[in-house]
């Protein structure tokens, strides 16, 4: 009976998401809904449209109902007679919520939604559940030629994760309060609910302290966040209905907190500098002086009031303890308490921390370094390390819930990578371990990082989007909505969307090709950048020492994405031929890319652009011979020849990218020797 | 003897005039210096770079050399050794300069300049003058195929107006910090040195008021920007060597104030909401009462030390004094007074307005409605009225300077009013008028004034630059730089490099598009929009009413600008055609449009593209016709005449735009007649 049951289940469950899946090809909704139900009817939109809210006064849906009316105004065109939420009247979108609710891990954030002719209908518990209906609500609208309306649907909507984070550096590089407030929007408009602020690091500390100003007069080289402007932000998060996790990474990552006060470093007379660099550094706190807590206890007293949240985070990674084995007080302080290793001596301090934390009133958050048999469970355990650092699949995120701790998942998060989407969105958290219901509620979500070495103002949002947007889904929706072809689908319109919003992951990158050309035609260097990405996994900086964080990163690279339009589509026409379908579409691209050469070729050169010359030559090169091979079908030995050794230089990575269309020209090559005759 | 000495200067002025163009045509810098000497040599731009600075302690300078480093690695790609600059050693790019200076009207800002092959020296009276000198530099780098360089020469440079102005008006549409920030910038590039921040009007009140809460509580729709904001703007545009004067726009311009306070109102029991049109409202304070100027003084008290420079704007303009005359206690005040109009009474108001502000150490400003025979002159007018206001040419300025007060010149370059560069460029504030001296120093120089009814932060950008570029030039320049081919040559340039600086003018365009379009293919509708200008001197929204403040400005009207760059080279190509001259880039456009209709026909239309459709077929039908002449140099009657027929439809505004070539095609018709064959 037991197996049946479970049978019925699992076809249930096929069932379900086979429906979704249907109707996720007919609407671009992303995180996809809990559960869409599509039925007849449409709510048009014309300038009698109004929003009311029927409920206690919410900050939080008035603006959030104000934006959409801005954004439904500003997509369709529609002039609307009243621009603002009216209260406690009939409105054609009508708001109703339980409760206006305190920001914290608690929160409800389920709603429904029932659009039918005349009016839509938005319930939830709270308020910040209703603004998330309005999120949905605004990626429903659709058009004809003639009008602009949101088709009749149901929809019943609650996120699987609590946690469903982003995790910004600013110690890298800096970022501006606007580029924090565009990407909180982002964040809100597809669901995700903290904001982990990384604001510590070697390369420069980014908070103000009045008790220790010395952090950002010598520390910061003026680049940081006073505390209006922290309040500000966090204020404008809480708007949007997400929490804000602060993190002061210690012990280590410590070069700016050591460049400002060198008397809590582990090392004397040791030459502390804001680090220009990229990688993991030996500047580290002392643990065994008093001093160091102290400072700490005093830093976070100052600065734990201007984040609401419970939450603290303290970093805790990647101290490899280099400068404590270099000195002898430290030795000592070790042998004298019983600390074996640098991780005993690195729990000691985080335990410390802990009560330090707790007398106000914080929760202890850290990197899964800090998960040593003596931690308490009461900290909760970040989990970033996996199979690329040495531990096994799935990392520390299980075993952490099974010890009794509360736990984020960030590995297979690491938007940094520079990899394709689908490497993240098929990251399953859990997957089938099986957990007791205690154990699965410690598993809180997970966060995407950016961490920004590489990245600037001008690039961080081409960096977080539209990748972040398929992670988001992975955190909100059902575990069974995963198929890729469709969430790329989507993604497409979502991405459209963010820039809607006033993201600039897509206009930037013609900004980088206008400046590297020097304000001449694009549209050759644009379409290379379309077929190029990035170097993946840190290749881009070896060692962390090829750029400075005041190097340029307004370059070719930085103008190319992962994820590269063109050479998908270009990819899977290429995978159509080999299968023996249609060409046309691969002659298309390749004509294409012969013709943009010669575009290329006209523009006056400059330092910036001479380096793609190379790659551009050989690229069309090869384009040339298997267009004619594909429209002749003939192919010479010379040609195969010349195509086998181009191939060579083509896979060299150039002006830190690569073509990520070598494979199919390879197999295009292939397909041709195999099937042409041979002259 | 008087004579030929005014000869001799005469010729001298007319070479010295020559001789910058020859150089204007080679170097692109903007605003033109007073003295540009080229000569032999380069400084070659390498990883080696470095900037010294040899004087006291200077933010500005740190700041602006650390920016130029910073601008200089993202155009050249170079990666710098050093990112900062370094004291009192010797660098490439050696500054000095005597003093720190207190930002105020009477700044120098001159400096000189020399590039050799291995130094580059910048030295200066005043930290300030050394910034203007780093924006002069970073214009002259140039690039050979392998390197980039700065060319040799020797500038010495001053700016012909004290007084070189930007006003942004954010309370039509409220514009955030990051927007401010970027104008900033761009306006520290074009030497520009006055931020005159219009902080209030109908449409809202846009500074906190600690005194008066309900200002922003119920007059800014949760739009305003803190103490600590503003403090934060005013130190970011003092390290930038600008100025920020507020204004506080009374006793007119008062629906948002008294939507806060109407006890301060000149009607009874009057409605006062927040404007959401466009226009003169009636809500006027009422001048006869103790509590206005008990309000004024404190809320002056609240703010002016948010402000440190010495100028105060109370705006001023545009009473007409309705509720003045429907309020009959009004009456009974000017008559105890003695004051026979509401000019009168408005120059009561507005003297013990100057008494609260000289109080508290101000000069008070205002538009020129103030200049009233018993107006102090102590006062400093701003000059706004001129030929389309019903005064003679040249407006209010230089009577103010001829009546003793100190004056600024805004009439002319009002940028709202969306004409061609060409026409601020070409208003040359004082002309041939002969001045005393102490009557030319009063007029201090001029603003470019961005009022914002339709104009929003995803456009301002394109609304003000390129052409307050021009516009600034006109301000710091000599008179005698004035050559416009040459000044349209430059600004192409300057344009781009405001992109590189991160100003949005150029890259909002395309998103405006890709909304507009749903994400399609924007290649025929970018092309279109460089034919076309929104409608100018504000027929694009007749009687101020046909958008409000929340109306959608994400229109095709919104994604067009001034001078429309093809509009331009189109008709230059035809009157050279008409001239006897070459036709080919003419056939070029002719072709291009006729094909960006087909592929404009392809796209799936909505109901923001729809409108576009006849425009666009009657433009390529007209480009077809016209192209097949050109070619066949024969044209039938009944081409003619569907030319003519198209023509009537063509010079229709559609959707808030003009198309600009309008009359060109119609020489071109012409043209073709007259030449060739009729059939």
């Amino acid at each position: 009976m037991k197996k049946l049951i479970l049978l019925i289940i699992i076809n249930l469950t096929a069932v379900f998401g086979f429906a979704q899946e249907s109707l996720s090809a007919k609407y671009n909704l992303m995180p996809w809904p809990k559960k869409v139900q599509a039925h007849n009817g449409k709510f048009v939109i014309d300038s009698s449209l109004t929003i009311s809210i029927n409920s206690k006064k919410s900050e939080r849906v008035y603006h959030a109902s104000t934006h959409f009316l801005r954004r439904l105004t500003d997509r369709t065109g529609v002039f609307l007679n009243e621009g603002f939420p009216i209260e406690n009247k009939k409105g054609g979108i009508h708001i109703q919520f339980d409760e206006v609710s305190k920001l914290d891990i608690k929160n409800n954030e389920s709603y429904t939604l029932t659009v039918n002719d005349s009016t839509i209908k938005i319930s939830a518990k709270t308020d910040i559940g209703a603004t998330r209906a309005l999120a949905t609500l605004l990626q429903l609208v659709d058009h004809n030629t003639k009008e602009y309306f949101i088709p009749g649907v149901t929809i019943s909507d609650e996120p699987r994760f609590v946690w469903r984070g982003l995790m910004i550096d600013v110690s890298r590089h800096f970022q501006p309060i606007a580029v924090l407030k565009r990407n909180l929007d982002a964040m809100a408009s597809m669901k995700m609910n903290v904001f982990h602020w990384h604001l510590t690091d070697d390369q420069g500390i980014r908070i103000e302290s009045k008790t220790y100003p010395k952090l950002t007069a010598l520390a910061s080289d003026g680049l940081f966040y006073t505390h209006e402007q922290i309040k500000d932000v966090v204020a404008y998060a809480d708007r949007l209905g997400i929490r804000v996790i602060p993190e002061i990474d210690v012990p280590g990552h410590a070069s700016a907190f050591l460049t400002a006060y060198p008397e809590l470093g582990s090392k004397d007379d040791y030459d502390y500098a804001i680090e220009r660099f990229s990688g993991v550094f030996d500047p580290t706190l002392n643990p065994t002086l008093d001093i160091t807590y102290t400072f700490l206890e005093n830093l976070f007293a100052e600065i734990t009031p201007l984040f609401p949240d419970e939450y603290f985070h303290i970093g805790g990674d990647e101290n490899e303890g280099k400068h404590w084995d270099e000195n002898k007080s430290i030795q000592k302080f070790k042998k004298k308490h019983g600390l074996k290793t640098n991780h005993d001596l690195q729990t000691y301090f985080n335990v410390k921390l802990e009560k330090i934390l707790n007398k106000q009133g914080k929760k202890l958050m850290g990197w899964d370094e800090i998960m040593t048999p003596d931690m308490p469970t009461t900290a909760v355990i970040h989990s970033w390390r996996g199979e690329n650092e040495g531990l096994a699949k799935g990392g520390t995120l299980i075993e952490a819930a099974k010890q009794g701790y509360q736990t984020v998942l960030s590995n297979g998060f690491y938007i940094d990578r520079m990899q394709s989407v689908v490497d993240h969105y098929t990251v399953e958290p859990i997957g089938d371990v099986k957990l007791t219901k205690a154990e699965r509620e410690r598993i809180l979500g997970g966060e995407a990082t950016m961490w920004c070495e590489l990245v600037t103002p001008l690039t961080i949002d081409s960096r977080i989007w539209p990748r972040t947007a398929a992670i988001a889904e992975r955190f909100w929706s059902p575990k069974e909505i995963n198929n890729i072809e469709n969430m790329r689908k989507r993604l497409k319109v979502v991405s459209f969307q963010l820039e809607e919003l006033g993201l600039t992951h897509i206009k930037n990158r013609a900004v980088i090709l206008r400046s590297m050309s020097n304000n001449q035609d694009i549209a050759s260097l644009l379409n290379l950048s379309n077929l190029c990405e990035p170097l993946k996994i840190y290749a881009r900086n070896v060692d962390g020492i090829e750029y400075k964080t005041y190097s340029s990163f307004n370059l070719f690279a930085d103008a190319c994405v992962t994820d590269a339009s063109d050479a998908l589509k270009f990819n899977e026409a290429v995978s159509e031929i080999v299968k023996g379908g249609d060409n046309l579409g691969v002659i298309g691209f390749l004509t294409t890319w012969s013709n943009d050469y010669k575009t290329f070729s006209q523009l006056e050169k400059n330092p910036k652009i001479r380096p793609l010359q190379p790659l551009f030559k050989n690229l069309a090169l090869v384009s040339e011979l298997l267009s004619k091979a594909l429209q002749t079908k003939k192919i010479s030995k010379e040609s195969l020849q010349t195509i086998q050794n181009t191939m060579i230089l083509l896979r060299e990575p150039v002006a830190d990218v690569e073509l990520v269309i070598v494979d199919a020209l390879n197999d295009l090559s292939s397909y041709c020797e195999s099937n042409y005759s041979i002259k």
